[in-house]
């Protein structure tokens, strides 16, 4: 390997190791930290990101990417490099790009305002008052929409921000991939909503805390997790960091009368945490050792948590344990009945409880309204009107107030404009991914009715975690698909699924 | 407050900041980092570790120091300075000059050299193999004579490792200091050897880990900690670490089988904690806002471990709970046979495991040693030899093997020689401290028995704590005593304690 290379890993993998010290800032203030330490911890975080943000764009780092790469033209200067070492060089230009582009101030003002935009939203949701949030969204579309001037596009300022997320996504893309969606899910949805309701009281009897903890443990015990290189907390709201492949936290939240809202989120971070665990370990610091997009990220943890997580061969394996484990809440019910439960359809405002059916529409309720704040053709105060607009057409139901409207997610807060879209391209990819699995292994279905799911994380493993950002995910879609994404195989499972699940006429 | 101090103090508060973060992930590793994840966990270690090298010896943080204190002479240059700013100037010095006298390459070589030597040593520890540790701590004891020359001294290349650990102590004041202590506790140890030996069998009864931590809690509740700005965990070491007086972090060790070593941690690690806690908050970032010493850190945990925690009027208290919690264990003990067995004192190998009167002979020995390692009156070679010797001569028992010897601890392999004393000299300044306090409260026993001690925190937060380095210890020590350190008060308080206890003939 050519020495300038090996130097400009190096040097990234400064920049990484910092970046996992963030990480590491951010889990503690989530699952351990005491909360008078926020100040401090608020301070701290502001520092190291400032110290990766300065790594990244340090004239040692641009040199020795310049030696290998043509920062201006993307030409290569090396002509020994392999196609993987091509491919983190040009990821490498492209971040060393963005970065270089937004100056410490902006950062600066950009996390300040944000930082109280989204202290104003947990009050604002919390008391429903809109008003109050509208001055600091304001601010933050505005900076938003600066962002995306400054960053650059070509054909609508909204791929500079989803660009962020999803390298290599366009708005032109998206909008008919979700055009397609938004009328295949209505038309599913309108079909359901007439079939008698499945009854699923059962899933909300008391389950304790501990043995809780001690079945999230058993499944991802099952997926592949060691104790040696991972961790199980718990947090207000679940999420899952990788501090290396080999220091992989996941948390969830107990409800203890509301179990199956632990066990999604076990299997849903525990998606996002196989990824992390099974990154090239040797190109820890270098792009062909990250994550490749949002998308793909939530395309592994929406696989396990519905594809895998809401099967019902998963089931045939774990629920004669969760029944030993709770008698009295399951001891009656049969697998039957808990399959259905779990795989209810229902309208409602929440989107993190959304069902795998209803789930999208809540996303592109989203994405149009963000489309249009920074296209300019919504205004922040007309969005609560637009939103519930939109959730009545979608879904048949509006909000009462805007804690279950256009309040309930904080990221619009956070300025992460372009980040919902992710969440749909996630449950599209995995479906679209799911099927290439499951031709080359016929037999899935009764291999995880045996509690082995082994198999599963070294298919992920050797089809795309084993890459890391070699592949930009359109790439990497074609790559193991062979096809371009499209709603298609997402809509076809659903309706296979779903069909079955209430009785409804098969599609042809 | 002139500006330029403002300045400074925003430079020093950076750099703090920064130093916080690596306790953070030194308190990660220790209790919840996955093993495997140790690796990486170095390289972000040995990374802040540079970056606050870097920030302490910067030239924007030498120019804002310059503008105020003349680097080379001391000579104040603004006049209208406070005394505590000046002394924050004075002690901002020390630390610039220290960090500037040691090259990043020689801070490299001594983190990898004591890097591998502490790994080497934990497993020579375990097979009772000095030799190989040998040829590791004969480098490292050469690189901390090379240390001593490169931070100079007047008196003794010792007083310069001693210097990093307890400001302005000098080997010419510890050595008769230690001279007369071990006069005194060789000649009462031989007193108590020769009475019976007190019944302390119920003090490791089975008390179950949940439950040890429950009563932790309670008593750490009583010392004051709130869950909002401070948290108990479990290690394999008990320590104390604090982020920032508003994020104190404690672990304890839980053995079932030994009740009382989770409880002596805790009440000592607590005594750091208030320490940590009681730092005036607005001087976080400046000298003023740290710990003045490990002597007067540890006089606090000591104080807490020992002289409240070990007393008859705080189990007057917490017996009746203990008993209330452990009504198996502890149901038929009563509180004087509980208290006599508490305060046992017995001759043994470990240093950590030792009571009170034996505790500072274990340090003697290192101190002697390692000043003799340093002079180079003693070859490493030799070092078993040497210990063996003086633990028959003052303790009057003989390790069989260097595990139980020379190995124990972990000290000498990270190359912290010059630390040791500061254990005695907490033990002395507590209780020469204890005494003024007494004096201040005469009911003491009274209120601790009713099971206050907020008082008691007040006083060491009105007394000790708030200046933070503003008086450097032997001034601190004249300030709350009126007298210069003394090994007479602890000796006089052993000598009153123990000859009640073990039923000796009183000293005049």
């Amino acid at each position: 390997m050519p020495s300038a290379y090996q130097k400009l890993h190096s040097l990234s993998k400064s920049a990484t190791l910092l970046n996992a010290v963030h990480y590491l800032l951010d889990w503690d203030q989530e699952t351990y930290m005491p909360k008078d330490a926020i100040e401090s911890r608020s301070l701290q975080i502001e520092m190291i990101a400032s110290l990766v943000h300065k790594q990244k764009t340090s004239k040692a780092f641009s040199k020795a990417l310049n030696a290998l790469i043509d920062i201006e033209t993307g030409e290569i200067k090396d002509e020994r490099l392999s196609a993987a070492q091509l491919a983190a060089l040009r990821e490498w230009r492209r971040d060393y790009l963005r970065a270089a582009k937004l100056s410490n101030a902006f950062v600066k003002l950009f996390a300040k305002t944000t930082s109280s935009a989204s202290h104003v939203w947990k009050t604002a949701r919390d008391h429903n008052d809109f008003k109050a949030f509208k001055p600091h969204l304001e601010k933050v579309v505005s900076l938003c929409r600066k962002k995306a001037d400054i960053l650059g596009y070509t054909e609508h300022p909204y791929d500079a921000l989803l660009d962020l997320y999803e390298p290599d996504a366009k708005t032109s893309m998206l909008i008919p991939l979700f055009s397609n969606l938004k009328h295949a899910l209505t038309a599913l949805i309108k079909e359901i909503s007439e079939k008698p309701p499945i009854a699923d009281e059962f899933l909300y009897r008391h389950c304790p805390t501990q043995q809780q903890l001690a079945f999230a443990h058993t499944i991802l015990h099952r997926m592949g997790f060691e104790p040696s290189s991972s961790r199980l907390d718990t947090s207000a709201h679940p999420f899952c960091t990788g501090m290396h492949p080999k220091d992989t936290r996941m948390t969830t939240r107990i409800h203890p009368d509301n179990l199956m809202a632990n066990i999604g989120a076990v299997m849903h971070e525990g998606g996002h945490g196989l990824y992390n665990a099974d990154l090239p370990v040797e190109q820890y610091g270098s792009p062909l050792g990250e994550q490749v997009s949002l998308g793909i990220d939530e395309s592994q943890s929406r696989w396990w948590e519905t594809l895998i997580g809401q099967s019902y061969c998963l089931w045939q394996y774990f629920f004669p344990l969760l029944q030993k484990e709770f008698p009295e809440q399951f001891g009656n019910v049969s697998l039957d009945d808990f399959y259905r439960a779990v795989n209810i359809v229902k309208p409602g405002f929440i989107r993190i409880e959304a069902d795998e059916v209803t789930y999208n529409l809540h996303i592109i309720v989203r994405f149009e309204l963000e489309k249009a704040l920074i296209e300019g053709t919504l205004k922040v105060k007309d969005i609560p009107d637009a939103w519930n607009e939109k959730m009545r057409e979608y879904l048949g139901i509006s909000p009462k107030f805007d804690g279950q409207g256009c309040l309930q997610d904080i990221h619009w807060s956070l300025g992460s404009f372009g980040y919902f879209p992710t969440y749909t391209l996630g449950n599209l990819y995995s479906v679209q991914f799911f099927n290439i699995f499951e031709s080359a292994h016929p037999n899935w279905k009764n291999q995880v009715a045996q509690g082995s799911l082994g198999f599963i994380r070294e298919w992920l493993k050797d089809n795309i975690h084993q890459f890391g950002r070699q592949y930009p995910p359109p790439k990497l879609c074609e790559k193991v698909t062979g096809k371009p994404l499209s709603h298609e195989p997402f809509v076809k499972y659903l309706n296979k699924k779903y069909r079955t699940l209430y009785h409804l006429t098969p599609t042809l």
